[in-house]
């Protein structure tokens, strides 16, 4: 029993207190989690074995044989799997294997951002980035994005509000290839148009293309980084949304007068190295194949959602089919409150992200939300949009008609 | 070819630029490397085999099916583990699993550390923590110990000194089973000042139990943790010297009003899940044994390594036969600057960790150095030993006669 009182020594400005974890809701369309179906199981026991039989030794020093920037055979697959998918040429030692793609936007952050400096980002973007940016004290600006990604008339103007006002930004930060949550892909001629605003700006650009794999229709375009002539984007990718979320390796790529720096800021004595080795040696073999079929199974699970969302909520919710990627992203009616939405349906066994959370401006996103469709199976998808529904009905009027039933 | 100049963005105050890493130099004795051949290879296999098989497509889950506090059956492990060998009793959710225990000295300092405040920690102390403190613009307070670890009647000279200043500092960090870097054990009755002395003075304890584990003479004293009736303890853990320095898992264990507010500050998306899973399969067959076998090999080689000193050194090299660890702290005569001795050792292949950056007082450590004997084979031990001795003689004249051959 604890007499002894802590909380008086606490630095201020903590976060508030997590709540105990009580198992995942029934209807999980929250995060990033995954299809469980498609986890690669007995290849990662064929990898695990073979690459401890031959390499497990090497545990027993930090960093394995590699050095502080990581399994040198993980890093040789990601510049292959880079050149290959992205366009992007880049040697090993440029590299860094970061523990998730998490600990990436971490270093990166902790490179430019002081209290008060100011990034620009899509308005829509990645909640997780936001709740960190305001964690540091740093400001975020958001740009409208349209169905092509972040616009550039709009990038253009935020830039010259911040430049009348003595703002130069320390970097945007942008999520091109099935962008969350909107899933927009920008394509090559907005790309090139982003990197020579930037440059005449003098601001940096930090690539975040952790979806980028989960392309199932189109072409993916080539990463920004690949279109950079003048070092100026950091790029960072992950395996958790291609493998497996609970393995936590993700990677940044950039010079090394940028990557030294940053590695100076990596204090953890090297990330999970047999997650690396596990990692390097199964992608190196089925990397390729199971990206592909992974994306098949994600196709069937957004349809499955499209499907549920305009059987239950018809007009009254706008979306965008995805092309890629595990989330759509919903526009509702002005007057549904999707933060309330989301606390009500929870408590009913509906996880969902309110879109205050995931938008630059929360007002603007007060009346949006974000579903993931990749972990729940297809019955369980149309059971818990249905609820949804029936749950947002009864709290706001909306949708009035749905499944062709008056409620 | 970089062009942009990234550094004009980069925040004020970042560290100095990593260095390329060129591989291990020949004589490894720096940092916590351990015995290559103690690693248990195919009972790793055997266990990721298993584990995976059993519960791999929870991998597609954030946090597998366990929550942010980590994987259920290894919070169950350790629970079990820290009973028996530590004496310390906890509820699975009072455990955290860490990215090793770095990530739990990072967590805990930044639950109470703001710049300027103080932290209370021994003379000569794991020099990653001073290096956090540092950067975090914490200041620091070292006691002085003696073959008993922290010394209390220093520590309460300490406290008074910063009463008087008006300076509660946040928590006094302890190493005290196998101290870091002087080997130390403190006994039970010391411990029980020590709750004492911080209980009255208003100070949480933050307690280092890292190489506990590794102790091949005499008996483990309880944990703090374990003595401690208030709560007052925050107690950390890690399986990077019992099982391998690459396997990243550390834990923290708080009572669960301390534990919420360090697991909000937990923003990783969980602990690579793959380790925590093999590791935990692994520990709960074969750990006690395994550490058994893993002492017997380490205590070897810290006889091969105090007997080179002996035989190199001489009367020159003052150090106490550790009973445990991986590493001997050495006092040299006072005209060895051993950082110095650091850098024209690296240069010929003889790495070795200077007293200063182990030492609160950098001065009071300038003429200690630390060596660590876990990862060298004891030929290679003697060697690098010989070597260190005929380099400190041609820098410092010191040692003046040694191996019965006057230099």
């Amino acid at each position: 029993m604890t007499t002894f009182d802590h909380a008086a020594l606490f630095r201020a400005g903590l976060p508030p207190a997590a709540a105990r974890f009580n198992g995942f809701p029934r209807y999980n369309f929250i995060g990033g989690h995954n299809d469980a179906g498609s986890v690669p199981v007995e290849a990662l026991v064929e990898a695990s074995t073979n690459v401890l039989r031959r390499e497990g030794r090497t545990l027993a020093t930090y960093g394995l044989e590699s050095g502080p920037l990581g399994y040198k055979p993980l890093r040789a697959f990601i510049a292959g799997a880079l050149k290959a998918r992205a366009g992007i040429q880049c040697a090993a030692d440029e590299i860094l294997i970061t523990s998730g793609s998490l600990q990436a936007l971490d270093l990166v952050n902790a490179l430019f951002l002081a209290p008060g400096d100011t990034v620009v980002l899509e308005g829509a973007t990645y909640g997780g980035t936001l709740t960190r940016l305001q964690r540091l004290g740093a400001r975020y600006v958001g740009v409208e994005l349209d169905r092509d990604g972040m616009r550039m008339d709009q990038l253009v103007r935020v830039l010259d509000d911040l430049k009348a006002k003595g703002v130069r930004p320390k970097f945007i930060y942008t999520i091109p290839t099935v962008q969350n949550p909107t899933g927009t892909v920008m394509p090559e001629a907005r790309r090139l148009e982003l990197l020579r605003i930037a440059a005449s700006y003098g601001t940096a650009i930090f690539e975040d293309d952790c979806y980028a794999d989960l392309l199932w229709e189109g072409t993916r375009p080539k990463a920004i980084r690949a279109l950079d002539t003048r070092g100026q984007v950091i790029y960072c990718g992950s395996f958790s949304k291609s493998i497996a979320p609970a393995l936590r390796i993700g990677y940044l790529v950039a010079d090394w007068p940028v990557m030294s720096r940053i590695l100076a800021l990596k204090t953890d004595a090297g990330s999970g190295a047999l997650e690396q080795m596990v990692v390097a040696e199964y992608a190196s073999r089925h990397f390729d194949a199971h990206v592909a079929e992974l994306n098949q199974v994600l196709k069937g699970k957004a349809e499955a959602m499209a499907a549920a969302l305009e059987e239950q909520f018809g007009a009254a919710a706008e979306f965008a089919r995805p092309s890629g990627g595990i989330f759509i992203w919903i526009t509702l009616p002005k007057q549904v409150d999707t933060t309330r939405l989301g606390q009500v349906a929870l408590a009913e066994g509906v996880a969902l992200n309110p879109g205050a959370e995931w938008s630059a401006d929360a007002a603007a996103g007060r009346h949006r939300l974000r579903l993931c469709f990749a972990n729940a199976e297809p019955a369980n998808i149309r059971e818990g949009v249905a609820r949804l529904a029936e749950i947002c009905h009864r709290e706001f009027g909306v949708p009035k008609r749905s499944a062709n039933v008056a409620r």
